[in-house]
């Protein structure tokens, strides 16, 4: 951490998910009045339509609008690495940051592409966290330092977040996160993530059972869950979440690791996640099941699984798709064209 | 239309279809191998990378490029229009017509997101085709000239064609074509189009079942279930799916009435639509089973309805989000990212 938040404990955080907004019904009613005279029939563009309401809505204007988007990716590491969960060793991590840094990660690709800026905020990669299968990941001032330290990513004048994630190991953390949260079994959760198979994700799988099982005693409590199995960078994500609520910035989620992280509020609250919209689909298999458990309709189905941030930088595409249509075209009075006759 | 193409008999397009170049398996090597180096796990951006691969075998080239995308709609007019099949009036193709010359239509926002340049050809709307529940909807001729006026849309240095549609009725014509070409009730392929719905779509249902009755004796000829069937825009859009094949020029195929239209090639010849991607899936009910029948799986599944290349242009973000991903990522050597551990 380049920056030291303040001080903040997990109790604080709770009081801070308590006071959220809600939805700005006043921008969500100007956008379906303006979306109702677009020259096309009625709903016709389909989620481009309800992305614009949803921008509307939570960024609380009409028109809604995308003038600086950021894609904010936070790298940690896991002591759970050490036991061969990860096709990758750990130092991948920290030469991925050198590599989104340099621009030559798949993510900065993306971010050119839709015109959106990347920042990548680095969790202390020298200090991995602990193998959740011997003690709490995290203790609870760690966590609630992480969280706090994602907040920060939510600056003046961003009006979308893109979050996503870099760490060695955390689909190992995500799948122990979404089984303490959701129940279900072990191999519900765990997948191939980088790339394993076989009797390693045998192993894997075991591993997530066995965590979700020592650390059982705080299943009640969804933020003692995030620091008993989660990770630095997912707790900062977590906190993240709540910052861009709280400043009126709609959220897209990517892949498994960064949903597992949004979904330990969305335990503590159930409307935690109203401003988030889950980019995509990843082909990890516990994705799937997890934003089924979230009542999350992916935007893509795109089979990726890469993290990074990378599925939701591609969903920004179709923000810039819905937004462009629904401020850019003419009412069929302008247009001189036919009602329904 | 504004330029007379050269007369060209059916049986000609059906020699020029025997012609068609095959994929180029060099540059779709080439494609594979660099997407091996570049830094992340194999096959981890998912269909982005089916997207590069799919690009470069069908360009003919590697490294594939979109310097220069076109968007190409045909408008036309359907005699069948008189029976109340649509929710608007025919008047609202040219209307449309005159609202995308202006800039104001769904499609010429998307272009300009997406840096794709927009062509929109009229086929002679004044004349609409003969309502087919009671005569061909074209001569073979004619059907022949607009295949042949479609094959214009292909011009030197386009580099993808998005194909795009407008045409008030054509959804109707689109199920006629689907139902003659691949069997099924017609309630299978007949659904709300622009949005009737009640009596209505049940009207459209008998009338595109009492159509494929009618014309029953031209089922055996893909080609001549076009005449009788289609619309003059669907039949341009056959004839430029045929022109990009021939000057190796992958293709997005739109909704339903566009993905109807190159059905007819298929038909006619199993591999005619592998340079064709499905950019979505319409909610528009028919498409779903069409894209099955075809065996295309779309890119994205958005629920949009409108037609005029919408989903096309749309999907033209992915491609870009592929090609900037496959050309701009650094390899693990330039990276010094480590392999799998």
């Amino acid at each position: 951490m380049t920056e030291s938040p303040p001080d903040i404990s997990l109790d604080e955080i709770r009081s801070l998910l308590r006071g959220i907004p809600g939805p700005d019904m006043e921008a969500r009613t100007a956008t379906a009045e303006r979306e109702r005279q677009l020259t096309k029939p009625a709903g016709a563009l389909g989620r481009l339509e309800e992305l614009s309401a949803w921008l509307a809505t939570w960024q609380g204007r009409h028109p809604p609008r995308l003038d600086r988007p950021r894609v904010a990716v936070f790298a940690g590491n896991h002591g759970v690495a050490a036991r061969g969960v990860s096709a990758y060793p750990a130092a991948v991590t920290a030469e991925m940051v050198a590599n989104f840094s340099r621009g030559g990660a798949a993510v900065n690709q993306l971010c050119a592409t839709f015109d959106a800026e990347l920042r990548v905020y680095e969790l202390a990669l020298e200090y991995p966290t602990r193998d959740f299968t011997e003690a709490a990941a995290m203790d609870e001032a760690d966590c609630a330092r992480a969280m706090t330290y994602g907040m920060m990513a939510v600056e003046d004048g961003i009006d979308l977040l893109c979050l996503g994630e870099m760490g060695i190991a955390n689909t190992t953390s995500a799948a122990a996160l979404s089984m303490a949260l959701f129940g279900g079994a072990a191999s519900d959760w765990t997948g191939p993530g980088t790339g394993v198979g076989g009797a390693r994700l045998e192993a894997k799988t075991r591993i997530v059972a066995e965590a979700v099982a020592r650390h059982q005693d705080a299943a009640h409590d969804p933020l003692l869950v995030l620091c008993r199995l989660g990770g630095l960078e997912l707790a900062a994500i977590a906190g993240a979440v709540i910052a861009a609520r709280i400043a009126r910035v709609p959220v897209l989620l990517d892949g498994f690791a960064c949903t597992a992280a949004a979904a330990v509020l969305q335990r503590l609250d159930h409307h935690a996640l109203d401003h988030c919209m889950a980019a995509h689909c990843s082909a990890e298999p516990g994705h799937r099941r997890l934003l089924a458990e979230l009542g999350k309709v992916p935007l893509l189905d795109l089979d990726m699984r890469l993290g990074e941030g990378s599925g939701a930088a591609v969903a920004l595409g179709l923000l810039r798709a819905a937004v462009a249509c629904h401020t850019g075209m003419a009412t069929f009075a302008e247009a001189g064209v036919s009602g329904p006759g």
